[in-house]
C-alpha cells in the first residue's frame, strides 16, 4: 500500500501542483493522497471527480493535523519517506522499500526542518532543482510501476500512433 | 542533444507548471525548453536563474512560432516527441530514441489536433491523465538519466541523510 501526503498546501499558488502530484499518484499506484495545509475543497474535488472517472481505488482527502498522521502510519507499519533534492539517491533504496507500505511525502517551498527528523528515508531524485511532480512520479514508476489496472472506470484510452480514442 | 517544447503557456495559470517542466527538462539532460503561447519572460527568467546559479548547459527561451520550431528541428534531424496520454507506450520505443536527437513537447490543456500529425511519435508513459511534468520527467529519466554534471554551478548540494547540506 502506497500513500501521498502533500505538505503545506495552499489553494492559490498550489492548486495546479496538487491536482499534478495527486493524479501523478493514483496513476503510479497510489491508493491515496493526504493534503495538509489550507482545505481546498475544490482542488480536493478535483483530483477525486478524475478517480471517479477514470477509476480506482483513489482517493485524495484533507488532513490537518500531519504529524499525527506520520505518528498514526508509523504505528501501522508504514515507512515514511521525505522525497527532497537534498536527500540521498532513491535508487540506493529502492529494493528496500519494494513491497513495503509506504507514505511518500512531497513539499512544497518551505518543508518545516522536523520533516527531516520524524521520515524513516529523505530522497530525491538527483540533487538538482526540478519538481516535486517529476520526483514524485519517478519515484512511484521506480517502486510501484504505471498501473494499468482500474476499478469502475467510466473512461477508457485506446493508445493510437495519432490522434485520440476513448472508450466509455 | 535533447531539447524541449511547452505549448501553449498561459502567465497566470501555467506559470508554476511551466517552470517544473523547465527545471525538470535541465535535470535529466535536456539543454534548451521553448515556450510558446504568452511572452511569459518573468517564468522564463525564473528558469534562467536556476541554470544560472546551478549550472548548464540550459537555456529557457520563448518561441512564437511553434510550427516553424518543428520544421526546423525536423530539418537538423530531431525526432520529434509529443508526449499524450493517448499517445502509444513511451518505453516500446525507448531503444528507437536513445542517443537520438529529440524534441520532446509537452502540452497544456488543448493541444492543437495537427500536433498530433507532425510528430514522428506520440508517447504516453500510461494512459492515464496525470501530468506533463511527471510524463516529462519519466520519458527523460528513462531516455537520458538523471543528469549530474553541470558547468558553471555555483551551488552543490551533498546528499544527507537528515538536514541539508549545499556548498558554494
Amino acid at each position: 500500500m502506497i500513500e501521498v501526503l502533500r505538505l503545506s498546501h495552499r489553494s492559490e499558488r498550489d492548486k495546479r501542483i496538487t491536482t499534478h502530484c495527486g493524479l501523478t499518484s493514483r496513476a503510479f499506484g497510489a491508493e491515496k493522497i493526504y493534503i495538509s495545509g489550507e482545505n481546498d475543497k475544490k482542488t480536493i474535488k478535483s483530483i477525486n471527480d478524475v478517480a471517479e472517472r477514470w477509476g480506482g481505488p483513489f482517493q485524495a482527502k484533507y488532513v490537518k493535523d500531519w504529524k499525527k498522521l506520520i505518528s498514526e502510519k508509523k504505528e501501522q507499519g508504514f515507512k515514511i519517506i521525505h522525497m527532497t533534492m537534498y536527500g540521498e539517491e532513491f535508487k540506493s533504496k529502492k529494493r528496500t522499500l519494494k513491497n513495503k507500505d509506504l507514505l511518500v511525502v512531497v513539499g512544497s517551498e518551505k518543508v518545516p526542518p522536523e520533516m527531516y527528523e520524524i521520515s524513516d528515508y529523505n530522497l530525491g531524485v538527483g540533487n538538482q532543482p526540478h519538481s516535486e511532480v517529476a520526483a514524485l512520479g519517478i519515484f512511484l514508476y521506480e517502486i510501484s510501476g504505471v498501473k494499468s489496472k482500474f476499478k469502475g472506470s467510466k473512461l477508457k484510452i485506446v493508445p493510437q500512433k495519432k490522434g485520440k480514442k476513448v472508450i466509455e
